[in-house]
């Protein structure tokens, strides 16, 4: 997985049906800007763990959503 | 997820059966081209949502499709 | 695979209910910090060779894990 | 998908029983030398479109191919 | 897949049970290691082809092998 920090989130009206309704978010990964589906509710500034690739979409089951970066944990502060 | 901005568009003539027919668009993300299948119709300078790897094959659910990268939503100015 | 060196643990309570209990380990791979998921109870310190993507989430068969990043050996000193 | 010039071509006589026989072809992506799966006849010089991981290997329907890199169409000229 | 070049191999006696007994060399590729199952027996020194990701898993089809990089040629000098 990788760690990173919310810093916004995104919105796409045009999209493929198929793209869960739920919050997109911008998380800086080490200087590079991902966007993760975030079904945790976190806000700007939280550092969250994520997971990529087919294993993020895994976590819908009940479609085959076109998922590939999914927000699995907010990390706690020390 | 990654975002990128559409810049342009390839043709393909020569191509193996599966590919699908439909646009095969150049996006620049952070300074590096992708080529993505659109299922949307975005046009040039479209800031665009891509998914990646077997996730974006799996929208396609009548044939294997070698697609691994697809634009799956179109991102809202602020 | 690749091989990396254990810096620390991180916690996160707020998680999805998939993630399964267990260790995650700060790794250090080559300068840039991976998250991976540790069946073995490493140590900081500690030299590891972690498996990435689907191939680590397959080692849970019981549940669809999230996980995209597992400590599969430790690796012998000289 | 990503974008490259095919540079040359490699054989690799010992290999393992599920290698498909057929082109292996080295192409430069920015710099960085792939090798992938050729099932078109391409030619040094020609720019092809590439998928990669497990989309690329699903192009071979009647063995598991490991093949991670393939050739899926020849990039008209403009 | 990509070319590198053999460079040594680890050993990795503390590891999970369904890691499959065998070669894990050390392969330099383009300057950054990676380590890799060789079921073909390639010395060091050796030019080889690796294949990623669940692709490399494939090759097992015994078990479920938590393989993400697997030596699927020895490259031949020209």
């Amino acid at each position: 997985m990788i760690r990173g920090k919310v810093t916004g989130r995104v919105w796409a009206t045009k999209r493929i049906d198929t793209l869960p309704v739920g919050s997109l978010l911008e998380v800086d990964v080490a200087g590079t800007t991902i966007i993760a589906f975030d079904p945790l509710g976190c806000a700007e500034g939280e550092d969250v763990l994520i997971t990529q690739g087919s294993v993020a979409a895994g976590y819908f089951t009940k479609i085959k959503a076109p998922v590939d970066a999914l927000i699995i944990g907010s990390i706690d502060e020390n």
